[in-house]
């Protein structure tokens, strides 16, 4: 199974891809989408679903997987992250149609045993999961990779429909 | 000039498409696109697309003017209806290309002269400004045709470019 792992955001949109069949893992890619302060926030979004199609038909994941928004964790951006995750969303179900979504409290719980664990920890349990060298940078294809890693361990427990 | 108005949201967009060369209006079409609280807001976000297109597609406005969003003033919607903007910011920038977006306290001031005035006043001016018999009904399509209003009355003073 191919995941694609989605950290929202409209100035960098984290991705990570990953095969699995549930105990080993292959990276196939992980990075960011960015996007210029300069162009106003539809060039941006334009921009978003454009790099994003690139993605989605290269790799053809199976499903696709995206971090949940809070309000209060993000609240000075909150509107433009979430204008950015509504085109990521269309354009998930209209190039892929499975989507799946998940909380950070799930994805620290699914990679470390631990739903408050720290951003560190998080980020040491994707390295060592992918078998990778070192930590991927940026944090947001990292956190990228982490909600794919949680899509594949909580899949197979949870028949967890889209919203 | 052709102006597609929207009101932004997820279970309701509102819309309405006036022409007019700054002095005389015509109301060429108004209403709202409603999505079921039965589906995924992915599903919602691709039927908010597919009507908006229909929309850009049958009327081809010269401009599309949308009402920006306050996160204080809709805290427990404001992440699915950021997501609808940004679905409908994308699709008015793919299909038409010229947004703009005017705050409420612009549309107060463009209809009514005073940016604190009561919904009630600024619907009884989109009725007397379009020459309607009633007021225009759900409200989100009168907010909607307020906002076209609005940017037929301030494009001429303001350059404003979206965002």
């Amino acid at each position: 199974m191919v995941i694609l792992g989605i950290d929202p955001g409209y100035g960098i949109v984290g991705y990570g891809v990953i095969e699995t069949d549930g105990y080993t893992y292959q990276v196939l890619d992980y990075g960011a989408i960015t996007t210029s302060k300069e162009d106003s926030i539809a060039v941006r979004l334009q921009e978003i679903e454009e790099n994003l199609i690139f993605l989605l038909d290269k790799f053809k994941p199976d499903v696709v997987a995206i971090e949940e928004l809070f309000y209060f964790k993000n609240q000075t951006t909150i509107i433009p992250v979430a204008e950015a995750r509504g085109v990521i969303v269309l354009t998930a179900q209209k190039y892929c149609g499975k989507l799946f979504e998940y909380t950070p409290l799930q994805i620290k719980q699914a990679l470390t045993g631990n739903g408050r664990a720290e951003k560190a920890q998080v980020q040491y349990m994707v390295k060592s999961i992918l078998g990778l060298n070192s930590i991927p940078k940026p944090d947001d294809a990292a956190d990228a990779l982490a909600v794919a890693i949680c899509h594949s361990q909580t899949s197979s427990v949870l028949n967890n429909n889209f919203m």
